[in-house]
């Protein structure tokens, strides 16, 4: 045994989740899995650790995330990174499984991890909540992803807004700026910031780019138009990614307004969606009532990433998204947890006939702690209100040889004796 | 993008979980959590990375894990450790939670991580199911837990063996046989691996304890005896440890018998459960048939480590179990999935339309595949063949029209043409 003293605590950006946080937060994690898999998405799992060299092949945020990789080595010499989000681990996934049937849809709640900066609703080791699908293009599956979000959120009791743009208008409007093919994704990250940063900062960044002040408002100007505009500026013009892209959008807005999803769904022509991977539709939510700003989660389609795991000539398109469930649980972190317990049996020197008698009460699904400790049934009784559980059975031989119970509900201060039978009824219809 | 070619590959150890076998992980994990709650057990969640120095404090499994831990540096120059068990984890939440209300239960369903050897049922990420109480010493908790144990197991179709011992029974008898206090702990690690290596190394080990061929044999039968024999040898022993323990086994006999328990419960006097933590009651369960040789899980009394870990000279009892997830479905990973998908939905251009049509079949709880390929109704059935989804709808513009739906059950081959509102009823009732 190892004796030095030590000071017991969590490593920065790491927590604890006690039950009355924990129990919040398997509430939003049922939440989302009941409609993944009422959407058809099926459950994967994936490993923390991995191969560094996987990792950073293709990685599918920027390349500022593979310097906030947690890297280590095994005792076999091995370079392993612990996985920083869960599309990698999918192409992964989808490249080692060459015979699984298409389309594909899968989901995964799992943590990853990043030694980046910690701030609110965000940590070092955090949970993601991916749903993806891989073998099917279009606007249709795009709509209906947009569609599962807002039934989450509406399920959640949060109200959230759904900003969507595509990349290949954003590139395509680079582009018509005159943007050269080797600066669009330094620019497109630059747009991504632009409600990040101050507009001095934003000006000095565009200034390497070689933009005057003067240009950056244009540019402004430009990424603040509606889509009846752009359709309209650019009716005829050469620019063929940037035709698609107001294309798609107009097939996505049509869409949106046929499935009544307008009314949360707003088009953002700013929205960038990090760098990389994505190669159409983007959408990010947020919540209304800007509790935090960072978004809740996002998605896209990003048609070229998984084509490139595969290597076979052959095309993976794909669109998925990712709920951040901390900043959903920062949220809703203000909700208090129901207590999970629902009787606490008080045994009066009869503890074996109410470990018999608690099996009888969860056989009916009621979560029954006995008191098991010897403790007075007055302390027992604080004990039940201090953890709000609901009942309170206090089990003598009188009880036991009469099969008549007494019951207290602790919430009405209510005391009733009722036949077991009578008691399996009221707890079955909790 | 990085675009050196590499090998696509899981680490050694780890493994991907496709939807065929993660939803039978899935079952196996509801099923643990439902009687984890029905005992009143609350859910909690800890962090995987670790500040080494907590994991290596007062290690509850024996000193060799510390070679097992996955070690690493953060940016901020942290000394890190990926946890290796949950009770560590368990121990530093009671220590940094000073106000809990005693007796506390919880449970932490996650993984945990060691760099050691590989073979069936056994990864290098694997999950453990820990179940725990602080703050109650006794005998009855400990035989609840072994109740809740059994329960578990009945409702996953294991037949199972729980093995149980008791720390103060196996010290005293090997004080009772000569060995000085220094050396019992490693006479306990030799004899928990009695099962484990032949006579010729158990012979060798010994004899580094001073044990002649002869001794080593006496010494096993010493450990073959039932409670009646102990109790009566040791009647009128000094030996207050020994007497200690015999009476707790008596007191756990007694009980396991009046909850039934005695056909499911087996006395094992050669049961260590590992170094380390144990101060009595242990206990070990094991796959009757025998698919797996190794444990599906373990537990018993610990009543020093938390103690340890609050060092404020008050007591604080515990006591607890892990499951393994890993054998667990080891065993049942044979059992075929069932298909999560419910119906899939096949548009004859009326995609809007039956992304609707979807949505009112998801509101009663249907998993609901809307086919947005754009394939032929041939190529979609044949896909609902492959997955096994149950009904296929092709919807027209007039079902639409009519508000009369076709719906083939494709396991018996029969298609019906019938109202929304049928087909709502037969898919609430699934």
């Amino acid at each position: 045994m190892e004796n030095k003293k030590i000071e017991i605590k969590n490593l920065k950006g790491t927590f604890d989740f006690l039950p009355e946080k924990q129990i919040v937060r398997n509430q939003i994690i049922d939440i989302l899995k009941k409609n993944f898999e009422c959407y058809g998405y099926l459950p994967v799992e994936t490993p923390i650790l991995n191969e560094f060299d996987l990792l950073k092949y293709k990685y599918s945020e920027g390349a500022e995330i593979l310097h906030e990789i947690y890297r280590l080595t095994d005792q076999g010499k091995r370079d392993i990174g612990l996985r920083y989000d869960l599309t990698v681990p999918f192409c992964k996934v989808i490249a080692l499984n060459r015979d699984l049937t298409m389309p594909f849809r899968r989901y995964e709640i799992g943590r990853v991890f990043r030694d980046g900066p910690v701030k609110a609703g965000r940590a070092r080791e955090f949970y993601q909540c991916d749903v993806d699908i891989v073998g099917v293009d279009g606007r249709f599956i795009e709509v209906e992803q947009m569609q599962m979000v807002a039934k989450v959120f509406s399920e959640l009791g949060i109200d959230v807004e759904i900003r969507w743009n595509n990349r290949k208008l954003m590139c395509g409007l680079l582009k018509e700026f005159g943007f050269k093919n080797e600066e669009i994704d330094e620019a497109v990250s630059l747009i991504d910031r632009l409600e990040k940063i101050s507009r001095k900062e934003l000006i000095e960044e565009f200034a390497k780019l070689g933009l005057t002040e003067q240009k950056v408002d244009e540019l402004l100007a430009l990424f603040s138009k509606n889509l009846v505009e752009y359709s309209d500026i650019f009716a005829s013009t050469q620019n063929t990614l940037l035709q698609d892209g107001i294309n798609e959008c107009l097939e996505v807005e049509a869409l949106l307004q046929k499935m009544s999803l307008d009314n949360v769904c707003n088009f953002s022509p700013k929205l960038a969606r990090g760098l990389g991977i994505y190669t159409g539709t983007v959408f990010e939510f947020f919540d209304k009532e800007q509790r935090i700003s960072s978004s809740l989660g996002g998605g896209g389609r990003y048609n070229k990433i998984i084509t490139g795991f595969m290597d076979n000539g052959q095309e993976y398109p794909a669109c998925g998204l990712s709920f951040g469930l901390e900043p959903i649980y920062y949220i809703l972190s203000q909700n208090i947890a129901p207590c999970m317990i629902d009787v606490l049996v008080v045994p009066m020197g009869t503890e074996v006939q109410s470990m018999q008698l608690a099996q009888k009460l969860r056989e009916v699904g009621a979560h029954v702690v006995v008191e098991l400790s010897g403790r007075k049934v007055k302390k027992a009784f604080e004990y039940a209100n201090k953890l709000g559980i609901k009942y309170v059975m206090v089990v003598g031989e009188n009880e036991i040889n009469s099969n008549m119970y007494s019951i207290k509900d602790m919430q009405k201060g209510e005391q009733q004796s009722l036949p077991l039978d009578d008691i399996l009824k009221i707890l079955k219809n909790k």
